[in-house]
């Protein structure tokens, strides 16, 4: 991954490697509701894409690339919403987001570096290098919805 | 508004008044629950630095420019929602979001433009700019809650 591709995006706007929680100590409620928000949002914006990868929506570089920027942001939104706080609010979140905390951040940073991976490629001009990685996106959404959201 | 500072933001990631809707065409009732999602992310990282501009929790440039960087993804997340599809889908919008559509962008665009302005300002080292920044966006989101949304 050239560093220099994400220059542009949230991540070196703040410096390498920086992360921070949104300061907040909202309700357990609230903060469902805002992860949801989140996810709600990726899928907004990964849909469309994941069509194209999939061929089954023409190609257009232009929203790939806008979209991707706006994944990047999307992709550090929902995980200070998976508070210990929250593990009693009904939601489709398997108790292992809160005993298997570890494995969980993992698939949430791999998701974060999978984005970040789209971001460079989508500001390329190969349309397969692209493609390939919106697939790897999708891949990080699949692997942790299935060990860490109930079944749809 | 120094235009460099907005070079590691969406805007110039895409090109300077690059705008884009999401690509897709996605049911009334799923935009509605979009364009709500982005206006609770919207509070979720608006709502600790408006604490700060008010000297009602300590102010954290950290907190700020993190929060600013994500806030200026969000305010071009909610708009392509308000498609005229879903002005019978129950939610607070008032109908002026529907007849009043030029009014409506004005605001819109008000709010993209203050939170650049929190962007930049958030990047340099001048609190009282920043809390005036802060301040800045707050009054946009009310301005256009006040003609665009209903009363909670």
């Amino acid at each position: 991954m050239n560093k220099m591709f994400i220059s542009a995006g949230v991540a070196l706007a703040l410096g390498a490697g920086y992360s921070l929680t949104a300061f907040s100590q909202a309700k357990p409620e609230v903060m469902v509701k805002q992860r949801q928000a989140a996810m709600a949002l990726q899928g907004k914006y990964f849909g469309p894409m994941a069509a194209m990868a999939q061929d089954k929506a023409p190609f257009k570089a232009d929203v790939v690339a806008y979209n991707a920027s706006l994944l990047d942001a999307l992709s550090r939104m929902p995980w200070d919403g998976f508070d210990a706080s929250t593990k009693d609010v009904k939601s489709g979140t398997l108790p292992a987001v809160f005993t298997d905390t570890a494995k969980f951040k993992a698939a949430a940073d791999q998701l974060q570096s999978a984005v970040e991976k789209l971001v460079a490629a989508s500001k390329g001009s190969d349309m397969a290098a692209t493609k390939a990685a919106i697939g790897g996106v999708g891949k990080t959404c699949g692997g942790c919805h299935d060990n860490f959201r109930q079944k749809p």
